[in-house]
């Protein structure tokens, strides 16, 4: 059964081992409300995954530590396991499948751990995980059902409450519910007068729909760029604390994740991975009615790849008026790339790609033009528009 | 005179203006030694700038304090002067060139400053801060150049040793030389055998030049990604306390502190501007030999924009061959582009980007084709270009 003795043991066990993240003042992010984060991105490891792993090896009898540990991730849980196995002198296995990224398979044995890859997808290694549990007696660490596992992510909300107080709600990320079902307790037992809400993304919405429907359901399929909370099914342990303990739940949508990461970039020069920036989508795009309020969004982890994270802030740059790509109808006649080149020069567009596109125009000497820029919001591409279109230019999209 | 006395009031003056950033472990980013960062990007305003205009800002008497200040600067400074004055409750007055980008005109005023714009560059804005100064009696923060503002920034070396012991180097970013002189000064009056390194980027090498020839010099001009500490001549005290109390200083190149910039994304999750790294590639460069050393970097600030950031990004993800173009030489017959598609598909590319191009190949038949493609290494880009080649492509560039 989980405890508060077991969170607070879980806080003293924990000490050498992990970082005691500071919570920070965000500004700017979501100025309606008093926002500050914990952010568990600068987490060792990057993810606050760390923590319920430790705190599970360290609890285990001298007789399981000598057999060692399983798990199966090819994500921050791996990474945690390997780091808390190691520290504790344990040998740790994880399983995984043998399409994960190189990077992934890299960070886990760097941290100690030895690696099964395993043939197929993630339920192929996690089926090859239990067999090797049950053939050569490995304790399996769970990713979130497990109440030691709970315990030890419960350990946030007490580094919470020793860094801040007169807290109105605590928002935080939701994937299979691990995280959530420790700080909800923890917090309730504490200071019930404090909100707890969930966040999921709207592509994975797994808790969520259980927790309206009032039964554990699986979904089908997940797809969101907040990969490390794309999981099908709630654990039953965190369901039951989930429906008993957390206050709300809401959605985010991939786009409103993709704002989020970007404005941590810009206001806290932070990187949040898709996973630990949705609590934080959850403030800005104001999901709980927090207007007045004193808000803590956990961080809940920061390892993101740098392709995705390029593509994520490319994305912010052309959602927010920063970067721009203009196709525009040419007559094909000499110096008309001259003319545009100086219009968009004296507006103070920085040029940084052309093209020559062929199409169907309505001449038939006619042809498209697609020039990327960079711009400085939407007023500024309304400006370099106007101008284009006033000298003649029409403009396609 | 700059004293030690006057350091630790400024600790005990800035304690409720700014915030005590943590020393945190910094790993896989300089293996050779056992690195720390001081991570002043995540200091209010993004900078530790704010730490000397502070502490200049509440040593004025209460008739200066009633008149105001005035800055000169369109980055770190205005935001630190900006928002000391108003913590202060006195008034401040920025110029600035008219043609600072609007997003830093924005944040400055946001911090509460009153924005002076002037035509010109940012010596007329300078010419035009000092004739106010004269006219309308305001105090003229100078951004390095002041025994108060360079305490202010030796508060960091206090915290440094707050946070640590046993420290063997602190390497320490270089512009005009006042964060370097309050670090320098305070960690050798305390810590005498504390080495301590100053590190400029190659495009600006000011204080290096300086210091080497044994007199002030002034830069023609300044050109570097490290646009924070692109200064053209150090200042008189500055030079003064370099002289006395630094170690030895070293340049980095762009390139380099590209490298540090996306490590500290990877390896921190945190996001550095190019002033700011520079102590980081330093030490993963080992320009000091600092071999089995424990060395701690500050990381002086974060204020990158994401424009920058994401070219810092791409430049990074193609020196790490994670992303790649590659010109292959078609002859223009059908199925070219299936048999190419298949065979990145097969060794695992990503495609990105496809693009036709026209050219003087070997037959008159013949075209070029520009891929751009997602890969994980350069193991992985050899693969697939060895892939191609064995099935006759011909591989331009």
């Amino acid at each position: 059964m989980l405890s508060l003795d077991k969170v607070f043991n879980a806080q003293l066990v924990l000490k050498n081992i992990i970082r005691e993240t500071n919570v920070v003042r965000a500004y700017g992010i979501a100025p309606e409300c008093e926002l500050y984060l914990k952010p568990e991105n600068l987490q060792i490891t990057g993810s606050f995954k760390v923590r319920g792993s430790a705190y599970k090896i360290a609890m285990l009898s001298k007789e399981e530590r000598k057999k060692g540990v399983i798990a199966c991730s090819a994500g921050n849980h791996a990474q945690g396991v390997a780091l808390a196995a190691t520290k504790n002198g344990i040998k740790s296995l994880i399983c995984l499948p043998d399409s994960a990224p190189i990077s992934k398979i890299e960070a886990t044995k760097g941290f100690g751990a030895q690696v099964c890859l395993v043939e197929g997808v993630y339920d192929d290694a996690y089926k090859k995980a239990l067999e090797l549990r049950d053939s050569e007696g490995y304790t399996f660490v769970h990713p979130f059902d497990d109440e030691n596992v709970i315990a030890g992510q419960g350990t946030i909300a007490l580094e919470i409450f020793h860094d801040l107080d007169n807290i109105d709600a605590i928002i935080v990320p939701v994937g299979g519910g691990g995280l959530i079902s420790g700080i909800a307790y923890t917090v309730k037992q504490i200071r019930p007068a404090v909100k707890v809400y969930g966040v999921q993304a709207a592509g994975a919405p797994s808790m969520f729909n259980s927790i309206k429907d009032g039964k554990i359901e699986c979904l089908d399929s997940v797809s969101t760029i907040a990969d490390g909370i794309a999981v099908k099914q709630p654990g039953e342990n965190t369901y039951d604390l989930v429906s008993k303990y957390v206050d709300d739940i809401a959605l985010v949508s991939d786009d409103e994740v993709a704002s989020s990461i970007l404005a941590l970039i810009e206001k806290q020069k932070m990187i949040a991975e898709g996973a630990g920036a949705v609590s934080v989508a959850a403030a800005m795009f104001d999901k709980f009615k927090l207007k007045g309020k004193r808000v803590v969004s956990i961080v809940s982890g920061g390892n993101i790849d740098v392709t995705s994270l390029s593509r994520v802030i490319d994305r912010g740059l052309r959602k927010s008026g920063r970067s721009t790509s203009l196709l525009i109808e040419l007559i094909d006649k000499p110096g008309q790339l001259k003319e545009i080149a100086r219009i968009i020069a004296d507006c103070g567009g920085n040029v940084t790609g052309v093209q020559y596109v062929k199409g169907y125009t309505e001449s038939i000497n006619g042809c498209y033009l697609r020039i990327e820029m960079e711009t400085r919001d939407w007023d500024h591409v309304n400006l370099i528009t106007q101008s284009l279109q006033n000298e003649g230019f029409k403009i396609v999209e």
